[in-house]
């Protein structure tokens, strides 16, 4: 991740997978460990380019993630400890969630 | 836009602008006016779908726009209040912005 919080991604294509959520109350220490610990483990994985991230006062949060291609996106999906932290999300964290994978075929930054 | 910050987008695919902003200490009044009236003019578009947008209280954030296709992209690009509030942002309001057009190929949601 480049400095300020954006991606340096390569020229497209490559992928987005786009997490919009609402966190729930509470849990706070709990889900900041986790989700601290899903971007550390996501930066490890074959195929990661990077993320950005920003969640409001309001709780609501859009997390996008880039890959290489769509096989680096469901082996990240298979990881065993992400699916942990997916399950637990579900179940605890996440009042409703919205997620999109994309192809990214154009881009461009400034100003 | 569906309640609670979320887009209401049909089934894949459909076209998502991922726009992720650093903005500059300062203007806000202005800024925020002219936010709030792309967001209303964007949503008079033919092919707009809906749109997600978070900012954090660093001044990073993520705005989301969905479109029907390419051509809805590039008709509100052209936008002639769009342009204007384009190159304001451009010179005023972001220290540094990254722009990505993205194909969405499949999205669910939850829990």
């Amino acid at each position: 991740m480049a400095s300020g919080g954006f991606a340096s991604t390569p020229a497209p294509p490559y992928y987005a997978v786009v997490f919009t959520s609402q966190r729930r109350e509470g849990d706070g220490d709990d889900y900041g460990r986790t989700a601290d610990r899903m971007v550390e483990l996501a930066a490890q994985q074959t195929g990661y380019l990077g993320v950005e991230s920003v969640r409001g006062a309001d709780g609501l949060g859009i997390t996008v993630s880039y890959w290489r291609d769509e096989a680096a996106i469901l082996a990240w999906r298979r990881h065993a400890e992400h699916t942990l932290a997916r399950e637990r999300g579900r179940q605890q964290w996440y009042e409703h969630f919205e997620l999109r994978v994309a192809k990214v075929e154009r881009a461009y930054g400034g100003p």
